[in-house]
């Protein structure tokens, strides 16, 4: 067991992590890169993140769609907005996306200076997990967060992908910590995650069917990998 | 349900809670606040905490005791250091005690703006829960950490506590955490434990039995609270 995983609870967090030599792993279950999965899934040639809705609007200028949310809905005059439910009704084969969300983007920020940088989800777990255990770096799951908190779903994926690691033992309590978290409630996942803040929210908002297919595990066989400031498929 | 229950995971996120109105309990269960327990309980007469170790001296030579440890270990010089056994067999009958430790003393600084700043551990657990279930203030548990990282030891006392605090709701998911996770180990807490960064260091160190003694419930009736930058008994 020479390598190590370890696990940023939110990129205000990422200074305290080396990623150069490590494998990222970007985590915004609720859902950002739930959208992502999907969307390279669905066959989109690539998504540039970005941090401002401004930016992306300047790549929809230039042919992208403009895709992301801000307070959790479509941001006015965007093509898509965060739930992954539209990206897999669009027709987005060949399609160009620069998306903009409020945790996710700053996660991939947070992360993109590692060796390699993995977008993942529940949607791409079991192709996450085979890259990782093919692989003997050290691992870095990195959870998007909301505003300097913990973001339980993430935390939960988290803890799955480290249930499943082979040969690999916890750098940090937070690794421990998120991994003993989703053994306890992985029989009961679903509900559980219903009663944390992030999907109380996204009920509020009337997106509760994002919510459940979020916790699907393995709807897509996509690996995307953060290259060149661009999300494509492996 | 109207008051809520918030979790600070370490003082670094301390700028993310409104402390003004709120009880706050500062935790460093290895070791700082289960030897401020253990001490007050001990008949000393107040802890004054300090960041650093130079300003613990300059107490002693007012008489004070100077107390606490770096990277574990006893500062050259102080009377005591950071083991609650230590405290358990001293002659501490009142005694003016100044301390300082790596994590505890900044948990202290992050939360004393609150309304109430209780100190607990293990120790003083029921005690401190009825202190807290007679008022109907919002409460505000603050883990010590370790540079930038959770403390899973804080942690758990941080989700036994929110496990049994009446008329309480969670706010934020680090609370929601920290009570599953309490609740999913609290058949095999100390074993648990053991498995985490700190208490592993401690255990390299030679410490083992403080972490035994720190896990024990309620081996004190103490209630220490900040008051005027003393930690005194209530």
């Amino acid at each position: 067991m020479s390598r190590k995983v370890s696990l940023c609870l939110m990129p205000e967090l990422s200074m305290h992590f080396q990623m150069n030599d490590s494998i990222a792993v970007v985590m915004d279950v609720l859902r950002a890169t739930s959208c992502i999965v999907t969307g390279i899934e669905g066959g989109a040639a690539h998504f540039i993140p970005t941090l401002q809705p401004e930016q992306a609007k300047t790549y929809q200028d230039k042919g992208y769609l403009a895709a992301g949310e801000r307070g959790g809905e479509k941001v006015e005059g965007f093509d898509l907005g965060n739930s992954p439910l539209e990206y897999l009704d669009a027709e987005l084969h060949g399609k160009k996306i620069a998306i903009t969300t409020t945790n996710g983007t700053r996660a991939i920020e947070a992360a993109k200076s590692a060796r390699i940088c993995l977008i993942a989800s529940f949607a791409n777990f079991s192709k996450t997990i085979d890259f990782l255990n093919n692989s003997d770096r050290d691992v870095i799951l990195v959870c998007s967060g909301w505003k300097g908190s913990l973001s339980m779903e993430d935390t939960l994926l988290g803890g799955a992908l480290i249930h499943h690691l082979q040969s690999c033992s916890c750098d940090g309590d937070e690794a421990l910590a998120a991994k003993q978290l989703f053994l306890s409630v992985k029989n009961n996942l679903l509900a559980f995650v219903k009663t944390s803040s992030h999907a109380q929210r996204l009920i509020k908002l009337g997106f509760e069917k994002d919510i459940d297919f979020c916790f699907q595990f393995d709807t897509s066989t996509a690996l995307p990998i953060l290259r060149n400031e661009k999300i494509e498929a492996l």
